[in-house]
């Protein structure tokens, strides 16, 4: 990908942010899958419109290029986000693999107009018992034996 | 909440794993919301169902319970799911701020059927340049200018 195809396509995810931000979907993020030169897929946020915390830009946008290219693997393709994802998208991005991501804003200029994930940042890094959000560990033999017959399942479809 | 209701919403969210599973929705992961006593979302993996890789349980029931109670705020509520969250459930955790989270299997016992996201918590510890996906900045100057109108917006709606 050149830098100009790159520049071309963060474009995109900018004017899509912009346009989410001023009808009032959500806020000013957008997102684009790219597979072989061609936009596959493409999200702006709509938290508060929908009413749904996880509509974030590359979420929508990642279930938009899953659907499109009728696969959950977004290997062989390139996310452009307006902004560096946040700890939701990024473990969305490991589950669905593009290739690359390339983002404009840093997670500080998303703090600096009150987005502000390095909370959830270092959150995640702390093992369940010492997080923020009470974490209690239950049952956990009845879910294992749960668990263990997805093994047994001769028609599984591993993901 | 007493030890017993806490056993009997997380025998719900192992049930309703099972069931998404022998119905070949995904995998072995089922997750619900509970507020006051009152199941108010339900959720089970649907991943290779609806090919869509952020279908996990805990997603899809937050956008369940979020768009039942018509508030993208789960303060007041505990989520039971079947299997501890991987880093992109924790990430829409922390968006959606539940009071507490329950949950069977662990980490462990999910990577022993198959299903490991110690790479993705790794991962999300690292700092953008350094992960295993392409991580690249461009056109930050571009996405920080629309990023800067979201304060200029006078009606837009803070979350």
């Amino acid at each position: 990908m050149s830098n100009s195809d790159d520049e071309r396509f963060m474009k995109e995810a900018i004017d899509l942010a912009r346009k989410g931000m001023h009808n009032n979907s959500g806020g000013p993020f957008g997102a684009i899958v790219v597979m072989n030169g061609e936009i596959v897929g493409r999200g702006f946020n709509r938290v508060t419109s929908t009413i749904d915390p996880t509509a974030h830009a590359e979420i929508v946008a990642i279930r938009d290029a899953c659907h499109f290219l009728n696969r959950g693997d977004l290997s062989g393709c390139t996310l452009y986000t307006s902004c560096e994802p946040c700890p939701m998208c990024l473990g969305a991005i490991y589950w669905s693999r593009p290739d690359r991501v390339v983002y404009a804003c840093t997670q500080n200029d998303a703090a600096s107009v009150g987005f502000d994930d390095e909370f959830i940042y270092r959150e995640i890094g702390q093992s369940p018992e010492d997080r923020k959000i009470l974490m209690e560990n239950k049952l956990r033999k009845e879910g294992y034996d749960m668990m263990k017959e997805w093994l047994e399942k001769e028609d599984r479809i591993p993901y």
